[in-house]
């Protein structure tokens, strides 16, 4: 059961700010859900997830599946009584892993990085399902609509997604047509499951697809339009530059039906932020705040950052040893309000795991401040503001 | 500046009830220091620490000294601004690692473990101080009591250590005679630098050697009663058995002036701690309530255990996997109140370090709960109930 508010539509763009009510909580929007891949975000607890403000956590279908099974967490009361995430939740299919990991390279691709080596672990594709390889166990699974709807009706979340085919970028228009044809009419079972097997607490996002091509985006978001879904999750291959991605999901966002929520699939950067915001995103999820914090890359404004070339903080570096100031001097983050740059530096340097944890209650935060700001600015239709404030020097 | 208040003395044993008053607030005894070895309690915030109960927190100086440099903690503003912690803290001399690194196996022998292989950084021993290898940089390092108080003053904890010689127990009676005798000088040269370079702020712990030998240690404490320390930290070998450990702690502090303050360096078992408390100890302090939760071990009650096998409960055990109460049922720490056995023994198959974090908090708390269950009992001199609660099944 979602109820998907509108508050206020800009002018400028298709930019929205919005509050979905699910039986967890509200989740404000434009908003940021967190990963939690294996019923955790990783190195924080639950507790210091919402103490940083985050209002909505992801949980991966595809590892909980396989690790510690979803029959396990559906006795245990369900992801929420499990994790002990009281707010809002939000499960993928299961698709995207199965796919990424099966040919080895969509997960980068898709998000226009380069091609990385890994073993390939799908073993065949039938209009039934994908048939592939454990990586806990080496054993075969056979994840198909019906499955995949029942594990995340086990799992519970508030919000669960449609198993689809995921095609990489680099399969030719034919192969993509198929793709998107196949997703369809699994789709279609997934809906009939939910349906009819759903105790009608959760939501049900269609994924649409077609890759980088307007004709096939436009039969897939017009399947998921005329069907009774309750919002859509924009996958599939964005194409390879940034660009492309904006083009894509601006392109893909004006097809869908204005009153529904729209989500974009693992985009996360704080720029492509800003444009899903003016395409009509209503929510976004990556990894990317807690993953990069373990490595020890904090998340700043443009302003704060020391230089020209990097992205991000690299506390690991020389120059913050000696830098008693806080990571970001606007930040109200437990780390920020407690400790120094300096800090952190000597924690990743004796390799203790406390620096990863306490540079991810900064991404976190930090990501939610974005947030927040975005949708301060929206209320009078002045995102530019929040722009300027994030992403210019 | 201490302050050591005893409220309460036990007609039945040793055992007192006190408290410490410091410049950073009140320890209450017998109470627990958590270690913070290299300025962070692993895996856990020091916001968390302190949610858990916790009144004092250790360091290291022997591994600060080499990363990131008590200088820079210093400038830091100490360790209390460096780490976030702002209530009591301890350090000790460092004397503990450079000699159990330096022989290799001092650590383990002082507790009655078995012999570990690890390499011997230790290189020369002069009356001056300690020559060794830093494992960080390779570089050679002189550890005299001189430099081991400027680090400790540099540092700024409110509890300090006198840099002694720490003889292990295969060391015979005349090594051993010498290494207290040398103890004594340098504790002499220690107090020198702490009354006229320090600031007054802090307190500093006689260490009292002697090993397993009665007339060592009478004159080790003869030494330390005669001068003006703020109080005693029991070191040295105190065996190989248990029985002998809980003998020569008696022995040790029955020498020692009542009215200053007693601490027990490095030991923290349950059974000990009672043993210890019976003997008139003070704090104690352990890094085992971390490490062993790193590994998935979490400390109970006696009457919690699972089986008369195990000491603790080891939750990477496959009969917790679809056990979805609370590690303990009494237990008031986050992860119980929020988490069960089986989550956890999950978190611990997917290798998240999550796990460890959240068996930390409980560990912590629950070795809270014990000095806090001792204190109560203790109070109304029943320090036999505690202990039946504690330590029978």
């Amino acid at each position: 059961m979602l109820k998907f508010e509108i508050l206020f539509q800009s002018k400028k763009s298709s930019a929205r700010l919005g509050r979905l009510h699910t039986p967890h909580g509200i989740v404000d929007t434009p908003g940021f859900i967190f990963c939690g891949t294996k019923a955790n975000v990783k190195g924080v607890t639950m507790a210091q997830v919402e103490e940083a403000g985050s209002q909505i956590v992801l949980a991966n279908t595809y590892h909980l599946m396989l690790q510690p099974g979803s029959e396990l967490i559906k006795n245990a009361g369900g992801l929420h009584k499990f994790t002990g995430w009281n707010k809002p939740m939000f499960t993928d299919s299961g698709g995207f892993q199965v796919f990424s990991l099966g040919y080895g390279s969509v997960g980068s691709e898709i998000k226009g990085a380069k091609q990385l080596e890994s073993k390939k672990t799908l073993l065949k594709l039938t209009e039934d399902g994908a048939q592939f390889k454990s990586y806990i166990d080496g054993k075969t699974v056979m994840l198909t609509p019906e499955l995949s709807m029942k594990i995340q009706m086990d799992l519970g979340a508030d919000i669960i997604v449609c198993f689809d085919e995921c095609a990489p970028y680099h399969i030719n228009k034919i192969y993509t047509t198929n793709a998107m044809e196949k997703s369809k009419r699994w789709a279609k079972r997934c809906l009939d499951v939910f349906k009819s097997q759903g105790d009608g607490s959760q939501a049900l996002l269609a994924v649409i697809q077609g890759g980088v091509f307007e004709e096939l985006r436009e039969e897939s978001a017009n399947f998921a339009n005329e069907n009774d879904f309750d919002g859509f999750a924009i996958g599939g291959s964005l194409g390879v530059t940034k660009s492309q991605m904006y083009e894509v999901v601006e392109m893909t966002s004006k097809m869908l039906d204005k009153s529904r929520y729209v989500h974009l699939l693992g985009i996360g950067g704080i720029e492509d932020i800003f444009n899903g915001v003016k395409s009509g995103i209503d929510t976004f999820d990556c990894v990317a705040p807690t993953r990069i914090a373990r490595h020890g890359a904090a998340i700043v404004k443009k302003k704060y950052l020391d230089d020209a070339v990097h992205k991000h903080l690299n506390l690991n570096r020389t120059i913050f040893s000696h830098d008693f100031s806080p990571i970001s001097p606007d930040c109200d983050c437990y780390t920020c309000k407690n400790l120094s740059k300096s800090y952190i530096h000597h924690l990743l340097k004796a390799k203790e795991v406390l620096a990863g944890t306490l540079i991810s209650i900064h991404n976190i935060r930090t990501m939610n401040r974005l947030m927040e700001d975005i949708r301060a600015q929206l209320a009078t239709d002045s995102l530019e503001v929040a722009y300027h404030e994030w992403c210019e020097a």
